[in-house]
């Protein structure tokens, strides 16, 4: 492969998953085919396979790049030491980042059981190398006595699961903007974990 | 039609929509075909449509059944009057029926995406009932000085998340019981929204 040759196929190879991401998540996994997505790159199904072994790799690719980048993402904020400022730095970070991108999260939660066992169990350890994140800074602050949680695990689940939440219903459009969104959060996340 | 016919088609009926949630809940609605239903129930696909219109009617009836069997639930759950007991009653109550139901969240979260217009505002407004019961509750603590929320509408769709979350982890089996689980959650909603 000559060096031009190598680009272009790593930009067909881009092209070809943000088709894959768009028709995912607008009609669910099991309901677009090979032949949907090489067209929707001008290409034809047989050369789609060049460039990608079959549907359930694609799936995967999608679901471990989406989890790579989150988890890049939160280590470039750089989050403070300090249990408090880290969880508001953390809440902030995850709505914003949930925000942005609607049909990554919507593919990287629901089509988890298309999933084989074998890419489910790699997914859910990036997932989890993500809420231990949280749960680290959960476990600290109780430990210095700044938070109060019955139970570090599960109120990372929680915390989570509320955050994530805002991409079902937040519109740039509407009443509340983002940053105020954020500082909601923030305040209810604080005390649902007893800062004081 | 006889009575005992009318019966039978009753029986027919609720025998199709229990495998049209099994089936979309499996393998998502935009992928399950009216022939695969009608396989399901031992019907030809003909004879599916002497009980049904079509994917969709399917789709919204399963998601108006279980919105609206929801709000007779929490109906019936009598919750009291002090906001403080009425948002403990809401949070057990939320987690225990929809931990018991996972294919019917699943769907009724997931397949909003494939409602036509009129239809996703039918269901919207019922799911808008179901959140409106907490957000009542909410404003009315914060009212009366119990509860401490800057936004009820944000404040409830938070809680709301973080309740619904307990069913993408919770197993029967795992660490925690139910009741644990739920008496966790009502000490975290209790203190996110500032109750004294």
């Amino acid at each position: 492969m000559t060096r031009q040759t190598r680009i272009r196929s790593a930009e067909t190879g881009a092209r070809i998953r943000a088709a894959a991401l768009r028709l995912f998540a607008r009609d669910g996994y099991a309901a677009v085919s090979m032949r949907q997505i090489a067209g929707e790159v001008g290409l034809q199904v047989g050369a789609l396979y060049n460039h990608v072994a079959d549907k359930q790799s694609l799936l995967v690719v999608l679901m471990r790049e989406h989890m790579e980048a989150l988890l890049a993402a939160l280590d470039a904020e750089a989050l403070p030491e300090a249990p408090d400022a880290a969880l508001e730095g953390f809440v902030r970070f995850h709505i914003r980042y949930h925000a942005a991108r609607p049909d990554e999260v919507f593919i990287a939660y629901m089509e988890l059981r298309n999933l084989g066992p074998e890419n489910f169990a790699g997914i859910e350890a990036l997932r989890r190398r993500y809420e231990d994140r949280l749960e680290g800074m959960l476990a600290r602050g109780a430990e210095a006595g700044i938070f109060s949680v019955r139970d570090a695990r599960v109120a990372t689940m929680a915390v989570i699961a509320m955050l994530t939440g805002v991409t079902t219903w937040f519109r740039p459009e509407g009443r509340l903007s983002l940053d105020e969104v954020e500082a909601i959060y923030v305040e209810m996340a604080r005390k649902a974990v007893g800062a004081r």
